[in-house]
């Protein structure tokens, strides 16, 4: 937790409702942090289902192999999350390490092991102190209690510089559902490395696989259409459990009409939450939205967006407030992605920069230069070859970038 | 060309032989700087044959297109570079400029259009004043002499701090070659985009299709082993030229023996010039070497190693002085390419970090501190899957950096 909250954060954690089903503690463990909490446990009733989505790296942590294979089987009651340690590139002594947490949890509750979910986030490399996590579950249990959803979010921060919380309510079948939302963010974090974490949470009555679809494409479009600086955690791990408890019908297929709300309200939570882990970018000053029309897909939009959200030009040029459309057309260019140069166009915050390849004839520059002085960034891209579009959100890179990350590990 | 020299340029610029059949002038044409020479002109007796490697940027500059087709055809003339725009992203008004440009220093010199070989570097967007060039092409053509190669590596700077230069003397057949060389880069410079250019220059007596067969594999292992941040020009270029001067009688087949040693000196000077743009990368403090080693193939070797050279994470904390391995795992497994996590090891300066998965039993940091002090970093991976290796080589990310490209183009 930083001194420093970042100039983009929202104004206040929001007022998150309680969640039948779904109770939650923290605790100062002291694995790493002195003095404040770094245990997060929720309990959840019986009957919880669960979906997860999870990083690409393929050096991932033994807690993300772990959740991996516990959320392939659909069912949930407890979810055990600590800061300040990753348990990532540990060996076998990090999968030992996951392997007591989870069993010393199935004996406390009296559930089985593959219902335990473990997060792990902080310093990379180092084993795990498991057994301050299992010594103290039975005093975070007696704490456990419905209405702790900012202190859950707190308690899984790293260097993050404000708690993120996100809330919606839908309705299925004539019911009103809740969904409530935590993550930790965000990039790879000094002092070593960090991870994405978010953990949403339901009382809808839905099954394993529709929720693991419903998840698999909202993530597509919000936490993996983020980045921070191009770098990908060993850790990130994104868990949607649903207690069922809401008391409407379970609903069986994903596309049934009956989900549209809670679908759009569940995307519009996850995007909402992501931004958050933007807006909390080490040293960012800006939040960038990127969005490519009318490339060759929707996959091949994807990339090119991800390529100029990612080029440290681009970045550096944002945080410089330079509106240098210069750098987004080499960032078209590098992506691999097909384009063609003399169809190219380019707009910054509304303002049409480029056409066909070149600057606009009489192009002024002065209404671009006040929107590069705002804290929201609109950068459009149409590459004019087919009908593929992407939205990516990114933020700017800083001076402080280098100081959070340049500075040694102490 | 900055007030401030990289801290890793070379002492001095190398003393560079004439070279029988080249002649080269520069020229004030105020294409964009003053009080400076922008303009390159080099040319080369009848029969220099001529190879070329671009960038795979799909966006790229007008004077590239030309160069790429005019290469293929194998003869060169005459080689024009100006600095201070970079005629990319000019739609058909660019593509008109290197027609211009073209058509008249074939009509000033008498050779063919497919002859003139045109680069150009500096602002992006900006038409090309291409009658500044043409005008002076007489002025120029009247300086041109044999001994001007430092002038030459000066008139095509940007913002590089340093001229850049290398000079060999090869064996073919008994008979003594030359090769000077020329580059400037690095990377992407403000203020607004620049590009990496490199001419060579031979007298050796050898056929478009063994130069290029040369040059390409050359520029696999030294111009394309290198980045500074990532991102690609719209501009790169890198041009072999050999007058057919030194007297030896020609040789067809570039895997001929007869060639071996001409071959390592090229492949030398190539990654000497390649390595002086990464010492003048934008604020570079550190040289850093980065070598993959068991991986699935070559290519999955380098793409690991890109993926650990570009990683923002792994470069501020190079800057910041910190042997933070942990980055490195992550890069590894960011890359997309097969590694074993638990098989992974890491080399800092020689020492072992970490193996096996895990850091190495009683890890002493205190001679990999000591290394990272220095100015040449040495990072060494195996990813205990294959026989696949590679070497890439970059520079740290600091706020010098940011500065430079931050700040707003005036």
């Amino acid at each position: 937790m930083s001194a420093t909250v970042s100039p983009l954060a929202p104004s206040a954690f929001p007022v998150m409702p309680t969640l039948a089903g779904i109770r939650l503690a923290t605790h100062e463990c002291a694995i790493r942090y002195k003095g404040r909490t770094d245990l997060l446990l929720v309990e959840m009733d019986a009957g919880t289902k669960v979906a997860g989505v999870y990083t690409r790296s393929l050096t991932c942590s033994a807690p993300v192999d772990w959740c991996r294979e516990a959320s392939a089987k659909g069912s949930a009651r407890l979810l055990i999350v600590n800061s300040g340690n990753a348990n990532a590139f540990t060996g076998a002594a990090g999968v030992a390490s996951v392997e007591r947490t989870v069993e010393a949890a199935a004996k406390e509750f009296g559930c089985k092991k593959s219902e335990v979910f473990v997060a792990s986030t902080g310093t990379i490399g180092v084993v795990l102190p498991d057994e301050r996590i299992t010594e103290n579950l039975p005093a975070a249990r007696a704490k456990l209690t419905e209405a702790y959803w900012h202190e859950a979010a707190k308690a899984i921060m790293t260097t993050d510089t404000f708690a993120k919380g996100a809330t919606r309510t839908a309705t299925i079948d004539g019911q009103v559902v809740t969904i409530n939302g935590i993550a930790k963010g965000a990039g790879m974090i000094a002092p070593d490395m960090a991870t994405m974490l978010s953990f949403i949470f339901t009382d809808a009555n839905l099954p394993h696989d529709v929720l693991q679809d419903l998840l698999k494409k909202g993530a597509d479009r919000s936490f993996n259409a983020i980045t921070v600086d191009s770098d990908t955690s060993t850790s990130d791990t994104l868990l949607l459990f649903a207690t069922g408890k809401a008391g409407h019908d379970s609903v069986k297929d994903a596309s049934d009409k009956r989900l549209k709300d809670f679908k759009a309200k569940l995307f519009d939570l996850l995007l909402d939450l992501s931004h958050q882990v933007v807006k909390d970018g080490e040293g960012a000053t800006k939040f960038v939205e990127v969005t490519v029309t009318g490339a060759a897909g929707n996959r091949a939009a994807k990339t090119i967006a991800l390529s100029i959200a990612n080029s440290p030009l681009v970045k550096t040029a944002i945080a410089g407030e330079d509106a240098n459309w210069g750098r987004v057309v080499m960032a078209v260019g590098k992506s691999g992605e097909k384009a063609d140069r003399d169809k190219l166009s380019i707009a910054i915050g509304g303002v049409q920069v480029a056409k066909d390849g070149q600057v606009v004839p009489g192009y002024d520059e002065a209404p671009v230069t006040a929107h590069m002085k705002g804290q929201n960034i609109v950068i459009e891209t149409d590459v004019g070859i087919g009908k593929g579009r992407a939205t990516v959100w990114t933020c700017d890179l800083t001076h402080a970038y280098i100081d959070i990350n340049g500075s040694y590990r102490t």
